[in-house]
């Protein structure tokens, strides 16, 4: 049935077509049928609502799914009744516990990236990896489906590198920027590209949009990296990966999960698609990360190995410390800023963001083979403090399409800020990676470019009371608010004299 | 902030709001939070879209959520920025399978009656439950909760009886069309309320409603019972567990599931609420039933009693065979119309509808004390067999604002028919509940009352080739033919020869 498309200027982030009643019947539909949308060619199938807010002939679509179909409001399209949907049986069996196969995965696949399945249903695909999750051939598949139904980078036999870190550190969306062009420098190809941040206040998009745009095609990629040797872009606007987008913003980051089939399928379908032949990943593990355990990192570091391997990519996983935030800075802006300082000042800065670079750069210059085992690290160190480092960032962000002049003091942090000050004397004790996270998203992070956090004090720093611990920065005084107030709530930072218990002198006094 | 409401005609079946740009800016929100909309001492929170489709001062939502808070469009509403939402911080806790307390499963029930849940949070809750599970003290409080956010009815002190099928056996909506007035005609009350088919081609509530109404309020509900012994009404429409139809119809229905802890507080909740006294309830155990497995049935029975129990519920469970559909009918006009025709003739009809229909009838008259113990089912077969039964369902059907004297040939099937006839000689040997509730329900049923299936070979039964197995109605020709391709895939009635097997003749010959 040809009906006229009236388009409502919201996006929807799920499915969803109004009929008519009359026509509902003609087409033999009830509520909760699906009806197949076609147009040109292209066709989605969608979860019908009959109400008379459609007028006879017409049928009433959202934004969304009219930019997938690219039609115009007016426009004729023809309706027919969906059976019932494949990929919905296919999550349910998944829900029961059952085995994927490959042309399963990728029947799931397909209707998630046509935007034919509903909140709910992705939702119960999700939880089923969460709770059922993959064997790694599943894992293999998904992650080749995720790949190939996006666009596929190509560079032509280069020398591709790239490192992903698992994430669940605030701070640690910045490294990226001092990593690339340290490995760029060195001659090897390395187009980093990310998704933005779901549970942390900033991943490294979010970070390096803040010098630069970050919404590359895929052909700008490509030219880029083989011109200056690395970009850092977002996997999702050069269509690469593009389901992992999906699937983050309408389910993972709502719901703040990140099931382990799909944080390999995740990293992996994107370094597969943009055509990564050798891979670091940086698996950090402390108190509050994402991998609190040390056996957690070693079993996710086998999966991580093994799995690029099946995809052809050559793979090394650190395991590093994670135990509190990486830096001083957490937030994109502060982030940017902190990132731009190490390099304009050719190394100086916090230690533990310039030591984990060098460190994550000397393994890839190894992997990469620009350098000899072991001395990665050194050849790392050298490019940093030569200002070659700098120098090529600013020819990536340049050729991004930002200002290469950018200083650090010129990246605008939130206009509404406050600092903690410390109530008690005594040594740092303990950096909370979760409480530094909750303040810095409650004061806006990532969304707020400008928002986060400025940690005065580390673990093993002395304060005394009234010290500075931390400067909290929002473009929104209302955010501040509630920020500094989880600030004093949750003790983000904790101060203890050296000595935290004694035992042996008789009854404790009260 | 106060903004102008601006009501799009669509239910939407969760909540979102829609906002300018400039107004988010305003109130420090970005996209992905909530806002609490406060109108006239009622409120609820909404994940905010961000959109210039609404205009500045103006804020856009839909149908469902106006009518929660019974705005107006062009009505002021009071937006402010809503804090993270504790729901949904204890739905991940659940997630990750945390024991929920008493007042943390009261607050979820009330975010999901308010309407504040999107339907990703929704669905994390329901498979949470699926997988996580809840222990029984969970389900008591789950129950409660469910109940008493909604009506609870009050027959001061009477003698309040009900009974409750778990269902998944089709055919099985209309035993209560003949056990209430069995029940109500020897004096106990028995208002029984139920939901709409989750997974069945059609429920008791699908059923009555082809002869009465079946949205009666809660006043309707007491007064109805009290003046002639039994109602047969949906829960839904008195408020009586509000929340469990809001689960099933956005979750529960659209993915074909139901977690255990939620099948006890769905019947327990509204038996709660009904001020059901003394409950029967019956587990139909068979092949492609609900519940296969009888071990699996005495584990139910048994919590399902204590469960009763806890809410000061006197409760009996019992286990019913269910390995093919009961009675011959199955969708909700051709139930009505078996029901009627069974009651009218004074017991005339299909032995296992009649069978079941008095056993539990029996089992109701004995725990409701108007029976001796072992003699319920003569006393259920005499009210049937006097015809006081038909008597008092007519009563029922009239005070619910139905025609009394309809007759079982004035209930109309639809117009679309079709004969399937057998292609082999034998005998029936298996009936398949779920090929039958998959050819009912792709007629239409339970949404077309006039669709669902017509089984004239059941078990034992002898037929010879072309005679009629079957008979497929429906209101539309396009979904009688889907209906008919289903019927000669899924071969549903299996006839063979009474000797299945030979052995010991030598090699089989092929």
């Amino acid at each position: 049935m040809e009906l006229r498309t009236r388009i409502m200027g919201i996006k929807l982030d799920e499915p969803r077509a109004v009929i008519n009643r009359e026509d509902a019947d003609k087409l033999g539909l009830i509520a909760g049928d699906r009806v197949k949308i076609n147009y040109r060619g292209s066709s989605l199938t969608a979860p019908v609502s009959i109400s008379n807010f459609a007028e006879k002939g017409s049928i009433v679509i959202f934004l969304d799914l009219a930019e997938r179909l690219e039609v115009k409001d007016g426009d004729f399209v023809d309706i027919t009744r969906s059976d019932s949907q494949l990929s919905v049986e296919l999550i349910r069996r998944k829900m029961a516990g059952a085995k994927l196969s490959k042309r399963e995965i990728e029947e799931i696949v397909s209707d998630i990236h046509s935007g034919s399945l509903s909140n709910v249903e992705l939702t119960a695909f999700i939880l089923s990896l969460e709770f059922r999750g993959m064997d790694l051939e599943e894992i293999e598949y998904l992650t080749k489906a995720m790949a190939e139904i996006g666009t596929m980078l190509d560079f032509g036999g280069g020398n591709v590198v790239d490192k992903h870190s698992m994430g669940g550190v605030p701070g640690n969306s910045k490294d990226a920027l001092i990593i690339v062009p340290i490995v760029a420098s060195a001659g090897l190809l390395m187009p980093k590209t990310s998704t933005r941040a779901i549970m942390s206040p900033s991943g490294t998009v979010d970070t390096m949009e803040v010098l630069a745009p970050v919404d590359l095609k895929a052909e700008e990629i490509v030219e880029i990296t083989r011109r200056v040797g690395g970009v850092i872009t977002w996997a999702h606007a050069a269509n690469i990966s593009p389901v992992d987008s999906m699937l983050i913003e309408r389910v993972e980051y709502p719901l703040r999960i990140d099931p382990e089939p799909l944080v390999y399928a995740s990293i992996l379908s994107k370094k597969y698609a943009a055509g990564i032949k050798k891979l670091i990943v940086d698996i950090p593990v402390g108190e509050e990360a994402k991998v609190e355990d040390m056996r957690d990192a070693r079993r996710i570091a086998k999966n991580m190995v093994e799995l690029a391997e099946r995809l052809g990519i050559t793979a090394e996983a650190a395991i590093s410390y994670g135990g509190q935030p990486v830096g001083r800075c957490i937030g994109p802006a502060l982030e940017a800023r902190e990132a731009l300082e190490i390099l304009s000042s050719k190394g100086k800065g916090s230690g533990s963001i310039v030591e984990k670079s060098l460190s994550i750069a000397g393994m890839l210059l190894e992997i990469g083979g620009v350098s000899a085992k072991g001395k990665g690290y050194q050849m790392a160190l050298s490019i940093l403090e030569s200002g070659k480092a700098y120098e090529k960032f600013r020819e990536i962000v340049e050729a991004q399409g930002g200002d290469p002049n950018i200083r650090p003091e010129d990246v605008e942090l939130g206009e509404h800020n406050e600092i903690i000050s410390s109530r008690s004397a005594g040594y740092v004790t303990r950096v909370s990676n979760k409480a530094i996270s909750m303040i810095a998203r409650a004061a806006g992070a990532p969304m707020d470019k400008k928002a986060g956090v400025k940690l005065y004090a580390k673990r093993g720093d002395r304060v005394e009371v009234g010290d500075p611990i931390m400067e909290i920065f929002s473009s929104s005084s209302a955010r501040l608010s509630e920020a500094i107030k989880l600030a004093q709530s949750l003790d983000p930072v904790k101060v203890e004299g050296m000595i935290l218990e004694i035992h042996g002198r008789g009854p404790v006094q009260i």
